[in-house]
This record gives C-alpha cells, structure tokens and sequence, in this order.
C-alpha cells in the first residue's frame, strides 16, 4: 500500500510548537494595537471578553503558576509524540476484562437514574445483547433495579464510545497503541454500526441486536485474522492523509474509512473465511461513511492519555458527554471530571426530525476535537457543512478561532487550505476562559426518545462552567510557594 | 455501497447555466467600472488583454455569428447531460477492432519521425508486447520502417490514454457509456499501470512489459467478471464526490479510485477468481493512487464527445497532445485538430530529475480539463500544489481564471471551499482568444529520452496558437448571410 506524507516525525522541541505567550494582547478597541504595532511590537489581538465574574483570581492563581508553561509543553510533547496504530481487534471481556453485568458508557459518570433517553436505549439493547433479559420491558427494569448492574465511563477504562457509547462484554473492541513506544498503554473502541438505527443512538430493535451479533461472530473475528496477519495499522498517517481529503474525523470519515479498509484489504481477502463472509464485511465497512471514526477516536484517546498526570498542566485531555452532563478532564487535575449540563447541538435533521427530537449532546467523540482533529479541523473539511448545517466560511472560521485556545499547532495533521497550517491542538483552560472561546465540536444528535436512533447533525460547544470549574481546582492545587512568581499572562 | 450526492440530474435548461453575456466588460484602468457600476449597471470586470495581432476580424466575425449563443448552448447541454458510466471492460482487438500493427498514440496525428522520445519508447513496449519484435532494437527498426505500422490517435477511435497513451490490441480498455441516453456512445481508455517506470511514461523495460501481460492476462478479465455481475458503476457520481475529498481528477485520484474500489469490490471478492489474484488486484489498483485517472478520463471524453458537430459552435471539445505538438478540435470544426508546439510543464520533479530530463507535455489527459475537472478544479484540491508545485493561493487562482474562458459552471462537480460553486466548463475559443488567458492543465512529466519514465508533474498551457487558428476556422465557417447580424460580445 502506497502513503504519502511523514511517517512519525518525532517531536524534537515542543516548545517551538506552543504558541508564544503574547506580548501584547490587545482586546477591545484597535486603537492600542495599532499604536504598539507601529512600534514594531509584536501584538496577538484576541477576540477577548472579560474573564466571566469569579474567575479572575483563579485565573491570575493559574498564569501565576510558575509551573505552568514547562508542564503543559511536557503534557503536550507526549500527546504530539503518541503515534497511534491499530494492534488488535478483541473482545471486551478479553481486551479489558469487563465483567458480565458491567456495562462502559460516554461522558462522566452517571446512573440510570439520570441517563437520557438514548443512553436508557443503548443500554437497554446491549442487556437485550448480554442476554441478561429476554425483552426490552424486562430489560428495563432490571437496570432500574440494578442487580448486578455496573455502570461506568468508557474513559476510566482506557476506553471511548461514540453517541451513547455503551460497550458490554461481548462487544469486539479496536485495540490501538503507541508505535512510538512500547510502553504498554492502550486504547479502546467499539467497531462503528453505521447510521440511523443503531444502539449508539439508542435504538434496541431486533435489527439493531441482530446487526451487533453478526459483528461479535463475524466481522470482529474477521478483522483480527486480517489485522494480525498483516500487521499494525498506521492511524496517524490515516488522520493526516483524510485530513487532506475532505474528512475532518468526527462527521466526516469517508476518506478515513476507504483509507483504512485500503490497509487491511489483501489480509481479508487473504483471511481465508468464507468469501461470502469477506464480501459481506467489505460491504459493511465500505458502505459505512462514519467506520474511521472508531478509529480516529481511540487514536485521540491515546494521544491525550499520554499528557495525563502533569501537575500544573492545563491542559484538557478529554471531554465527554453523557447524554445529560458534559464534562472534561486535564493535565494537571488526574481523574477528576468537570461537569455542566450538556447542550443541544444546532444543525441540520434527518427526515421528519426537527429539534424538538434532539437529545442534549451525547458520546465520547469530542476526543476527535480535543486530539486537534473534528470539530477543530472544519476548515480541512468544507463539505461537511452539508451534514453539520452553516457555510463554508463558518467551517474556516471555526478552525480559525481554534487558534486562539489552543497551545500548539499539530505538526502532522495540517490543512491543505490553510496552506497546511497544523491543526490547532492542545485546548488549554487559561486560554478559554480568558477569551470566552468554547471549543467547538461536531457531532451526530440523538433522538430524546429511547430507542428512536439518529435525528441529525450538527455544532455544539462544551458549557462554560466546565473550564470555569477546571480553573477554580487548578488554582487549588497550585502549590502556596508557586504563586510568588511573577505572571506569565 | 451508499453514495451521496445526486444522481444524475438532468440538466433541463442550459441557458441558465451560461454564463450570462456581460452588459459591461470593463479592462484596463477600473475608473469606468467603478462609474458605471455606481449607476448600477452589470460589469463583469475580466483580466482582459488585447486580442493578437490579426485576430481581430476573426473575433469578430465569429462573436458576431448570430447562430453562436444557441449552438454553444446545444453543444454545453449535450456535454452536461452525459452521465459517464463504466459498462464493461474489454481488450482493445475486441472493443475497438483494433487490428494487429496498428497502435493508438496520444494527442493529434504524428508519424513516427516527429515523435518524442516517451511516445516513441511506449511505441516500442506495445510492439514488443504484442510479440512484433524480439527485442527494444528491432521493435525501433521495425517502427521507422513503419512496415504493417499504422499509428493513429486515440481520440478519433473514441479512446483516451494518459501521457503517451499507447493502446495496441491486446491491452484491456474500460468502456464507458451514457446512462442518460443509450445511444451507443461509448468512450475507452486504457487501464491505469501505476507510477514510475511504465509504458505511458516511455518505459519499456522487462518490468514493464511483464505487468502489462499481467493486467492482460489476469486484471483485466477479473475486472470484466466483476464489473458484468456488479452492473454499471457510476463515473460522473465518483468524480463529483472526488472533488470534494481533495481530488481534481487529473494528477490527484487518491479519493476516486478507493470511490471506485468499493462500487467493484463485493463483486470482485465474489467474482470466484483464486483468492491470491483477487488479493493481488486489489493490492495493484488500491496501491495505485492514480487508478481513477483511467476512468475520469473516458468519463471526460464521452461527455466532450456529446458536444461534437454543432456547426457555429465555439466550445473546445479535446484538447490533447502527442510530446510534440499540443491540439485541440472544437464543436465547430469535426475533427479537425488545431496544433502548436507542446510546452514543457513548470513544476516539482521526482529523484535526481530536472527540467532538463523533461519531454514537452504528452497525453489525452487534457480531456480532464475540458470536461471541466482537473486542472480546472485545482481549488478543490489545495493539496496538489505538494505534487505540481505552487501554493495554494495558486491553485484557488486557477480555478478562479478558468470561469473567465468557460460558458458555464458544472451542475454536478463542485468546488466546496468556493461555497460549491461548479467547476468552469465549456471552454470558448472566443473567451480564450479575447482575454489571453489559456486553459491550465496540470500534469505528469515523462523523461525525455525514451525508457526513462516519469520525471515530475508540473503545470502546464496549451500554445495560444491552438486557438487562434482554431478562430480563424471557425470564422471560415461562418456563412457570408449570418455576418449581418447584432454582434453579441
């Protein structure tokens, strides 16, 4: 198979890729700016608003911290270096040891109590899956009930899930690992159903059951046979290259999926299963638009679990919705989870659908925006705009404005019309609440309603209180001898 | 296999989609533009220089034909309303009744004594693979003395074929037809052999020869199986989805041919060919990111084709080139070709190459251009400039300039980042002529000496020569009686 493009360039010197601390910033009326520009004074003007009422002495706590800099370009230099290849496909009771009863979801945490409608249904179908209930009533009850029943984020398990995210059992899983280095770490996600009626938009028919067992008995075993007799597969270079091709890696996937079924095609033609199995299986994945994305996101996964655990760092390793919550998580605040009340996206609707039928933002997929890609890579993707709703300037200005958050721009996911500008990377606390900036995400919307599936597309941001709230617990943990430092704002 | 985007549209009133006659064009200094447009008057402000020496009576008498308008009109709705696609897949004997010793040749009408050195190295691999000669030596000899030697160009047997475009009776060709009209218009090109050293780049070696017996032997008959049990597959679909993943259908087909891949492929795992042939074609034409070219191009030339013969008729209906001289026929002129010496492209070169290692510019694949795609769409395909050089700025530039000399914007290919704009199609002599801007075609470079292969990819324009003479034609054609009337420019 040919690639173009690096293969892995190592990061030599992250700081040359961190955004300079600006100089001047300038905010507000132009007047200023231009006087400082015209004495050859480097100015960052910044689409700024004031810190929102609260924030202002955790955020001079937060610049304050001497720490900060060296932390965030250690966490980010891990992150860039991470070089994500798929190594297996494998059951989730081999590949994390999830118990019968333990059922990983997206987002923070959450119990049935508080789930939304299409997490009620995708849960509901994987315990119609696990066989743990003969119908959707009974089902129901029994996680009402709880007996034996474990809910926990994806995330804490080395994992994510698109929409509802729910992974069970028997669920097959993506296996993904750093080819940089052998250092043991992993990261998980399911294998994509395709569109409409699906169990990651909460629908639990019989079509959807039967679909989700067909790929535990066929297609998972399939793609580990071709996977492992051909070898890892490059996710990294298949990001840089769809990037290049119109995909973004959160709405659009259509090159990623081609891209990647390219790498693997001779092993499963080669597999030695049946023909009519192997027909079928290309036939689901290169019928399936969105099949990278189960790809791309476990790639970002284990490129930003690589920045976790740096004190001082604010860095955002992840954010994650739940189908109620919203929620992020960084650098320097270990496994803590950030948490707002997750917002409707606005886009566009499939069918009769209107925004009435939308549930609130929903799936472990806005790893995509946090890694530098999806939402932050609109700009590579104008075509999107046809599924998400807006125009193509919207789409180039959404990637603009990502500049402004972020503390570094991706030296191998770049944009062809931005004459390949890295994708902007590394969403950085300080830098959204000072500006007011929300990261932007697009995502796919779920119906309200259990069962009902995939309504439509579309934009949507984190709420505000999750940077706000990550701040207040960063300015906690700086250390009392820190703050004597002078700023770096 | 899903597929977005229309299908097949027809294309009800073509009027619509010219490009409206300008009230005002406003050259030279903007004064009287900028007058004329505060009374609110349509200036259509054009990069205007004036006309050649001696092509003023010319211009005018052919933008004076009264038939014009309507004739370009009819000639641009039959192009538009073409659906290309792919019906079959034959050897040349067969689909073409190519007759043994005769050998089709890229571009206008050349003997063998005026042949560059890539067509005549080609010329040689085809004698040699059709078991003419023995060896490259006695295939030369037997080519100057010409004895049982016919060469003719593609075009005038309905073909195309990339750079030299050699077709000899045992390669296998697509065959491409219109699903909007089953006329019996077929358009054929060879298949695509991949980069480097091949017979359309002017290389002959034993690599060469042994991977065209291949493809005769073993691609193309599974190819046929496939593609009979699979039925027509879509060309105008694919190349409206490859312009918007960062193809333009000329030297980047990365996007369309893994399109393409997945329309054949359930059929070609099916086909009940071995296994190990299978997995190797799927490993030839997934690891060949110019597959797609082979196909874009008949889709091109049966569209063109549509346009011939309309008598008054300005647009360009080929435009094509041997490595000697470049020429191009209009819809108004039948088969005449209008020739000019062959450029050498500007751009990136491969290996140790340089511009002097360079042939003038050779191929049909021009016919990308004229049916609107390629470089005529370089702005959907920002990336290219890391293959034919530039900046991207270049590339938005390109596609810009081209509405300048085209009639219409094409209703199925779109640019995305020009808000889905359609690509310029349709080019006008009189346009060409009276702006001095020439048609610009990106391209492959083959080595200059026979057997070298591919030196580079650059940029490249016809001469204006092209289109003068072919004005001066066209203006012979316009009968005495039709001189009366208003002039339209």
């Amino acid at each position: 198979m040919t690639s173009d493009g690096d293969s892995h360039p190592r990061i030599r010197d992250v700081r040359g890729l961190l955004a300079a601390e600006p100089v001047v910033v300038a905010a507000g009326a132009g007047l200023l700016a231009e006087a400082v520009e015209a004495q050859a004074v480097t100015v960052e003007r910044v689409d700024w608003r004031p810190p929102p009422a609260g924030t202002e002495e955790p955020l001079a706590r937060v610049v304050g911290d001497p720490r900060r800099r060296q932390a965030n370009a250690t966490a980010l230099e891990r992150v860039l270096a991470t070089a994500p290849q798929l190594v297996d496909v494998r059951p989730a009771s081999d590949a994390l040891g999830l118990e019968p009863g333990t059922f990983l979801h997206a987002g923070p945490p959450i119990d049935w109590s508080r789930a939304s409608g299409p997490l009620r249904g995708a849960l509901i179908g994987a315990v119609l899956l696990e066989g743990l209930a003969g119908d959707a009533t009974a089902a129901e009850s029994l996680l009402e009930r709880g007996d034996g029943i474990t809910l926990a984020p994806c995330h804490g398990r080395g994992a994510v899930g698109p929409m509802a995210g729910v992974i069970s059992p028997s669920m097959w899983l993506f296996e993904v690992a750093d080819g940089s280095a052998d250092d043991g770490r992993r990261a998980y996600c399911s294998l994509n159903e395709g569109l409409g009626k699906v169990l990651r938009y909460g629908a639990y028919g019989p079509e959807v059951i039967e679909r989700l067992r067909w790929m535990s008995a066929v297609l998972g075993p399939l793609l580990q046979t071709a996977l492992r007799a051909n070898g890892p597969v490059d996710l990294g270079t298949i990001i840089a290259q769809m990037l290049q091709m119109g995909d973004e890696g959160h709405n659009r996937n259509r090159a990623g999926t081609l891209l990647w079924l390219r790498e693997v095609l001779p092993a499963l033609i080669d597999s030695g299963a049946p023909t009519a199995d192997v027909a079928e299986a290309v036939r689901f994945i290169a019928g399936n638009d969105h099949f990278f994305l189960n790809l791309g996101m476990p790639a970002g996964k284990l490129a930003l679990d690589a920045g976790r655990d740096v004190p001082g760092a604010t860095l955002v390793v992840a954010m994650a919705r739940n189908g109620t919550d919203f929620g992020i998580q960084t650098a320097g605040t270990g496994d803590e989870w950030f948490t707002g009340p997750a917002q409707v996206p606005d886009g566009l609707f499939l069918g009769g659908f209107g925004p009435d039928d939308a549930n609130p933002d929903i799936g472990d997929s806005a790893i995509t925006e946090t890694a530098g890609f999806g939402g932050f890579a609109m700009a590579a993707a104008p075509a999107i705009v046809r599924f998400v709703g807006g125009s193509v300037a919207d789409a180039l200005a959404a990637t603009r404005s990502m500049y402004e958050i972020t503390l570094a721009e991706h030296p191998r996911y770049q944009v062809p019309i931005l004459s390949f500008r890295g994708t902007p990377v590394g969403i950085d606390v300080t830098r959204v609440v000072r500006t007011g900036i929300l990261p932007q995400i697009n995502t796919g919307m779920a119906g309200r309603v259990a069962g009902t599936g995939q309504v439509g597309a579309g934009l949507v941001n984190p709420p505000a209180s999750c940077f706000t709230d990550a701040l207040t617990a960063l300015a906690r943990a700086v250390p009392e001898a820190e703050t004597a430092g002078k700023s770096s704002l």
